[in-house]
């Protein structure tokens, strides 16, 4: 199915499943959004209230493109980087080659938009097998804000750590969507090992922060579009939130 | 001076710190906020990436007043409302009256808007006097949203318990405005003591959640309109974070 099919199928379950009330068919998403309350729900969703969920609700689909491809996304990433930059140039270096920073990849550093436009901006559930093959590609382009802050943060002299979900069998795709992006000079790119795949990536981003510390790394400050980016243990002494109403990870 | 004219001598402030660039005023708000991206500074507000701030960024009062009293504001409350009562139904209660939830108060159960309204939606540096005069009239309308879940969760059978930053001796017209604005039978109102003054909204609210903790009661639920209502120690299985871009308190 092209993805304008496959929204139409979504759409046509979605329709199924409200005539129907909990009777035959219920989508695990939260169908029950009113469209008018989209921005809301995407607002929870960045504020952690909405809990896990793997779908955008069935009504918010053309509200998510939007957001995604318009201006408000760009600018809420500006600001975030803003922001990011502003406490950056705040932070006394100890210019001991241990002042760090963390940056997730995906929807932080790399936008995956030209992927999720073709499976319907989140309203799909999450299918591996096609992300791994967009992955591939190693196509995805800069956030344009991530990569001003990647650069200035580097010119701080600040060291730059890439701490992913993404698997080590995707370490040279990965650098090379990098380099293609235009990122150059981080210091260390940490992907999901054997014994990492089944942890949560709160608890697996936690560890890796945790081995920078005993490493004598201080970090400074981390950037992500999740949650799971940011929370935990052995955290920064400040996070930034990218916005990412497309997807949750745990 | 009223209202009008304390905006007004912001606004030329702000003007005055904007042809001059740094050299002569520099207001502490983030007067370099272009109107157009008022909306990703309450987005970067809700998700912790502003930092600390004592003011509203000077152009973008208009935006924020138009958000606290039009529909945005609802919605955006109504929607967290819904996310927490789902949580609160998926709670397997012990019904041994340990279950608890803890509110705070301002701009989460009471609404402070007809205040803010006065004094510019936090364009102004906050002023403890004349707030503290507006909490005595007890006159603060109820959230709609907040007045729902509070009383369904009462149907649930938790235990809910207030834990504000206000002050002892505001107990009584604390307790009076609470039940104007149609809050019954809350479990216990917790204030700050003598003890309690110069300590961070964080630490006094972990505190206070230890010490419930420690009686035994078990926290699911936690609903703020500040992160520090919501984070430190002791916190809630899940916490709810209500919208508010009129001021910060860590």
């Amino acid at each position: 199915m092209d993805s304008v099919a496959q929204l139409t199928f979504i759409i046509f379950l979605s329709w199924i499943s409200h005539v129907s009330s909990e009777a035959i068919i219920r989508l695990p998403s939260e169908n029950e959004i009113p469209g008018e309350y989209c921005d809301s729900w995407r607002l929870a969703v960045e504020t952690n209230n909405v809990g896990a969920w793997n779908q955008i609700p069935a009504n918010c689909v053309d509200s998510v493109a939007e957001y995604m491809t318009g201006e408000r996304y760009k600018r809420d990433c500006e600001v975030v980087g803003k922001f990011s930059l502003k406490f950056a140039k705040r932070v006394a270096l100890a210019g001991d080659g241990r002042d760090a920073w963390v940056f997730d990849i995906d929807e932080t550093l790399l936008s995956n938009v030209p992927y999720y436009k073709a499976v319907g901006f989140g309203s799909e559930i999450f299918n591996e097998t096609s992300f791994n093959n967009w992955v591939k590609l190693a196509d995805a382009p800069a956030m344009p804000s991530s990569l001003s802050l990647f650069k200035e943060l580097q010119e701080l002299g600040f060291k730059i750590f890439l701490l992913t979900g993404r698997s080590e069998f995707q370490r040279n795709v990965t650098e090379a969507n990098l380099l293609f992006a235009g990122y150059r000079n981080w210091e260390r790119l940490i992907l999901r090992g054997p014994f990492d795949q089944r942890k949560s990536a709160t608890d697996y981003k936690s560890e890796k922060r945790e081995e920078l510390v005993n490493e004598g790394y201080r970090i400074h400050g981390n950037s992500g579009d999740q949650w799971s980016d940011l929370w935990g243990y052995s955290v920064a002494s400040r996070s930034f939130k990218l916005p990412n109403p497309m997807y949750f990870i745990p």
